[in-house]
C-alpha cells in the first residue's frame, strides 16, 4: 500500500468502487471512464507499479481472474468478445501506477480500440534487427 | 493441433517463424505485421482457440513468459514501456483463432494505439446496469 495509490484506496475502501469480484488476493471493479459498458480494472491488493514487478503467483491470479469473469461476460447478449489489455509505463497509457489490466467487452464494429497495422510485412532484415539486440541485452 | 490453424503451423516447424523464446509449453515469435520494432506474439503451445477455454495453468506459463521477455524489453534504450493484449473473437480484433497475446513495445507518443476514451464519468445508474446484469448471469 502506498498513501497517495488511488486503487490503495479503493481497495482500502477510502475511495468508493463498483466492485465486480474481490478475493484475498485481487479486486475488480468497474472503470469509470468505461470504453464500453462492462469496462472492468483487474488489481492485485498488493501494490506493485509495473508488470514486470509483479510476482509470479499474482500475475496467474490476475489473468485467471480475467479468465472467470470473461466466462460470464461473454454470457451477456450485447457482449461479442473483449480485449484484455495491460498498459506498462506512461509510454504505453499506464496512467496509475498500481499494475492493473482493463477487461473490455466489445461489439462488431464498436471502434473502441484501434492500432496502427502496418500494411506490409516486415521483412527478413528487421525482424533479424530485433532478433540481434534481443540477444545482446539477454546475454 | 489443429490441421489448419497457422499458429499450429508454426510450432510445427510447417511455417517459419522468429522464435524469441520456446518452452515445452509455449512459444513466442515475433509478429510479422509488427505494430512496434519487437511486436512479439506469445501463444500456448496446446491449441485454445478462446482465451475462456485456455487452462488456469497455460494461462499462468503465457503471461508469466510475458513478463519474462518483458523485463529484458524493458533494457532495451529505446523501448520506454509496453502493452500487453489479448483480442478475444473477432469482434475484439482476434484473426487467429488460436489463443495468443500481443507484447507491443512503445515508445512515446508513438501513437500506435488509440482508445475511445469517453469525457465524462460513467453515472452511477449506467454502473449499477452492468452490476446488475453481472449479478443475473452469474447466479
Amino acid at each position: 500500500m502506498t498513501q497517495e495509490c488511488i486503487f490503495c484506496k479503493i481497495i482500502n475502501g477510502e475511495i468508493p468502487a463498483k466492485k465486480i469480484f474481490e478475493n484475498d488476493k485481487v479486486l475488480a471493479f468497474l472503470d469509470i471512464f468505461p470504453m464500453s459498458q462492462g469496462h472492468t480494472v483487474i488489481i492485485p491488493k498488493k501494490h506493485f507499479n509495473h508488470f514486470e514487478n509483479v510476482d509470479s503467483s499474482t500475475i496467474a491470479e490476475v489473468f485467471n481472474t480475467i479468465q472467470y469473469l470473461g466466462r460470464f461476460y461473454l454470457k451477456i447478449p450485447s457482449i461479442e468478445g473483449f480485449n484484455v489489455l495491460v498498459n506498462n509505463y506512461s509510454a504505453a497509457g499506464q496512467v496509475i501506477e498500481h499494475f492493473h489490466v482493463h477487461l473490455i467487452p466489445r461489439k462488431t464494429n464498436d471502434g473502441i480500440i484501434s492500432h496502427k497495422i502496418p500494411k506490409e510485412q516486415a521483412s527478413e532484415e528487421e525482424l533479424n534487427e530485433f532478433l540481434e539486440i534481443f540477444s545482446k541485452i539477454k546475454n
